[in-house]
């Protein structure tokens, strides 16, 4: 008795995170999938975004919560500051960037992940296994080798890290690993073309190679990569007893949806014992639309290749993937032996693969759940005809622009990016680049739609880039009418001012 | 009319992938917030793992599906291949490496996170204000000064990386950043204990330095740095005309928990003009229950503080949190200008912070709404009786592992983790270590609990590290219990054999 006593008193005096009605949290669930339903649904009715009010700004800025105020008080103060105040890529005329939508089976997707909680560090458990499978059907989409190595990681960034640190190690003349960057007998180089993404850049100097190793090669017109240019410039450094290592190819540019000459520059690698890394954030998916395959020729070949999920593939943030032709120099770059982390052969620590040892990261959530899921619930085909709807809106954009005499196209459009201007004919060149600004601007602040902007050829271009399974064909007219009928107001008040 | 059709049929031909019905998509939602619930509501009824069944893992190689089979048949396989073959770390006995339990909660907060699915990159978005209102709560509860500027990143592993590259390009005698490792005119070398997380090696590989640049000081009986031994190491780099930049301090090593002596280690990088990153990746939270804050005293001065959310904080994979001491710094470590994220200061891209210029991630998902939500709905008050809940059941473990003449404790308890093992007096040593291998699968096979495995001093030893909300001390009673039946079983069995 005594002792049943102790246990009970023991018992009660632990705490635990856990819900004290359980019957409570479930009902709160069963409101946010609602809501996050109604949501989704209905976002074509709302603004596609709107500047967040100050009064909201203020809010987010009070101060540590000492005591807790319960789950469902949380969710109210979530519903009145944070839920209206999105970034509005899950609306249909969200153009910005290269920002994908998601879609409600993924964001439920990721709630089971969390309510699971592993760590695909790596070990005997189901979410390993889904990951392998989701790599190997990543691999199969896009017409990449079965024995290649991958991961999946938080984006395209981390993705191009990952093939260059790669490129670095399995190419240098040293054991870059163990002894450094500046063991290497000659300075390593590295070739992309001038429209190549920040995050090479970004990577390069993270690597220790500092951002002059990169070449940046001019473009042509069609803003691909140079290959007379690339070849030279590799020439050069090898004469000047440089050690070029490295071409990263693009297969779709964030300016211009620019996919390089794959296939050119595989063979260049090839010729020149260069490691070919592809970086193909959104413009890899090209390969699931059977008529836009053949644009991203040559990517199947290379060493090593980066994308997105979140992306072209409408996958909730974040997931990208990497793959490496090379399992054995994919590893070699980030393993290295810990006691702790010893491979047994029995238990939890058993199974098929350590992805810890194929990345940065050594604790890693379950971002294969939605992959899966999602795949499983379209189906690729699927996949491909929306990856083909969104080019064929952007044609439809490109030919609406092109048909209008106040419109101007800044850039050929062989993906889904279409950049344009507001310039009617006879009007003042100098006066353009704000004008534009402006109507970008008002798109924004209006709610209206939400295209982002770029320079060309040092000229002020909106951006519109669909990654988008929601937009239609009138939400790209609406957005003409209102350029046009925003640009001849801010270029008819300018006259009067 | 003619223009009415020629509008439907637009509409009608164009795809996406949203619910034919929302309805179903709802009631969909509600069963795996129910099933979620109860998964986690009777974790204890459970055994805590178990190996994947063959026939599982052969589901999960069933090749890429090229048509959809939709959502409610999706989701009835991940019931019956994926759900319950979970890591089991959201049970209360399992206690491997250093893995986090996860909540409710915040399993519906990623999914409300990813239904909005914003990219916080930047922009005048409601998720950038909550996560710089989860940075600032996040320095206050450790004592880190408000000034400093921080990201949430993935864990541990790419906060130590970011606190990293920001001491290797603060420090360099070059730019670093623009010219690479190599330019440095003198070898750049850090340090930090033998106890050290992995994650530090893999940082120093990647970013060019090369792992022969840490020097790995050995620890005392403690585990700690090896203070002495410490300054003898800078002072011979610097005879040898070597470049010291940095020390690691650890608050709680992964082995045993040990936290470094940091307000020591922050005066010796002060007099050496040195880089003071903090690895606190669990340790780090021991600020946050008063009788445990001592330990940790010195990691408020640190240059840079990495630590994890997802393990001793309780939330959802993934989720750490890079700190550091000089925004400017850590701002140019990462940023590089691109015409496509030219800063307007209207619109969308205007906002308080671009935190795509501090880390390696562009795009960026909504884990800071997991954290805001989370520590909203306890108070912080409630984490720190947790976290000093943990240690005290460590000290509970550790009490019962002294007073059983058949185990030994193997190294000091001076945080959440226990080190030990079966080890009769008078039994053989040299069969020690396979015994205690066959007891770490036993509770694992058979579910009972998962303890991990490391080595201390060349002997195997059983690591319970409680990172759980959930453990109750009598799941520790269970464990020695067990642990000692096994073991004689074993020693036993292997005795007749």
């Amino acid at each position: 008795m005594n002792q049943k006593l102790d246990e009970k008193a023991r018992l009660t005096e632990e705490e635990t995170l856990d819900p004290q009605d359980w019957g409570d949290m479930r009902r709160l669930g069963h409101r946010m999938v609602d809501d996050a339903m109604d949501y989704l649904e209905r976002v074509r009715e709302r603004p596609v975004w709107r500047p967040v009010p100050e009064n909201v700004k203020a809010a987010l800025r009070s101060p540590l919560p000492v005591e807790g105020q319960g789950a469902g008080a949380v969710y109210e103060d979530f519903r009145r500051t944070v839920f209206p105040h999105g970034m509005g890529n899950v609306h249909p005329r969200f153009w910005g960037w290269v920002i994908g939508t998601g879609t409600p089976l993924g964001a439920l997707a990721d709630m089971l992940g969390a309510a699971m909680n592993p760590n695909i560090g790596g070990g005997d458990q189901g979410a390993n296994y889904v990951e392998l499978q989701v790599l190997n059907w990543l691999k199969e989409m896009l017409g990449y080798p079965e024995a290649a190595s991958g991961l999946l990681v938080s984006g395209g960034s981390m993705a191009n890290l990952v093939g260059l640190a790669v490129a670095r190690n399995a190419k240098a003349e040293a054991d870059i690993a163990q002894e450094g960057v500046a063991a290497a007998r000659r300075s390593m180089t590295l070739y992309a073309s001038a429209e190549t993404h920040n995050s090479v850049r970004k990577s390069v100097s993270l690597l220790g190679l500092g951002r002059s190793a990169l070449r940046e090669i001019p473009v042509d017109d069609d803003y691909q990569i140079d290959l007379a240019a690339l070849r030279r410039a590799i020439d050069e450094d090898r004469k000047a007893g440089r050690h070029p290592f490295c071409v990263v190819g693009n297969a779709g540019t964030v300016n211009t949806g620019a996919i390089d000459d794959l296939s050119a520059i595989a063979e260049i690698c090839a010729a020149e014992n260069l490691w070919f890394h592809v970086d193909g954030a959104f413009g890899a998916l090209a390969a699931l639309a059977p008529r836009l395959k053949p644009l991203v020729r040559g990517m199947e070949s290379a060493d090593s290749l980066a994308f997105d999920l979140h992306k072209w593939m409408y996958m909730p943030y974040e997931v990208g993937c990497a793959l490496v032709r090379w399992p054995e120099q994919h590893r070699a770059a980030f393993v290295s032996p810990a006691d702790y982390l010893a491979h047994l052969e029995r238990g939890l620590p058993a199974g098929p693969i350590w992805f810890s040892e194929y990345g940065v990261q050594l604790s890693r959530g379950f971002r294969a759940l939605k992959v899966w899921m999602s795949i499983k619930e379209h189906g690729v085909s699927k996949y491909g005809r929306l990856v083909a709807q969104n080019c064929e809106q952007a044609q439809y954009l490109s030919a609406l622009v092109t048909a209008s005499p106040e419109l101007e196209l800044m850039a050929p459009v062989p993906l889904n990016i279409v950049c344009f201007r507001f310039a009617p004919r006879g009007t003042d060149g100098g006066r353009l680049d704000k004008a534009n600004e402006e109507i970008l601007f008002g798109l924004q602040e209006s709610g209206t739609a939400v295209p982002s902007s770029t320079r060309l050829g040092g000229r002020l271009a909106l951006r519109v880039c669909i990654c988008n399974h929601r937009t239609r064909r009138e939400d790209l007219e609406l957005l003409v009418r209102e350029v046009i009928e925003r640009g001849h107001k801010i270029m008819g008040e300018s006259v009067r001012r």
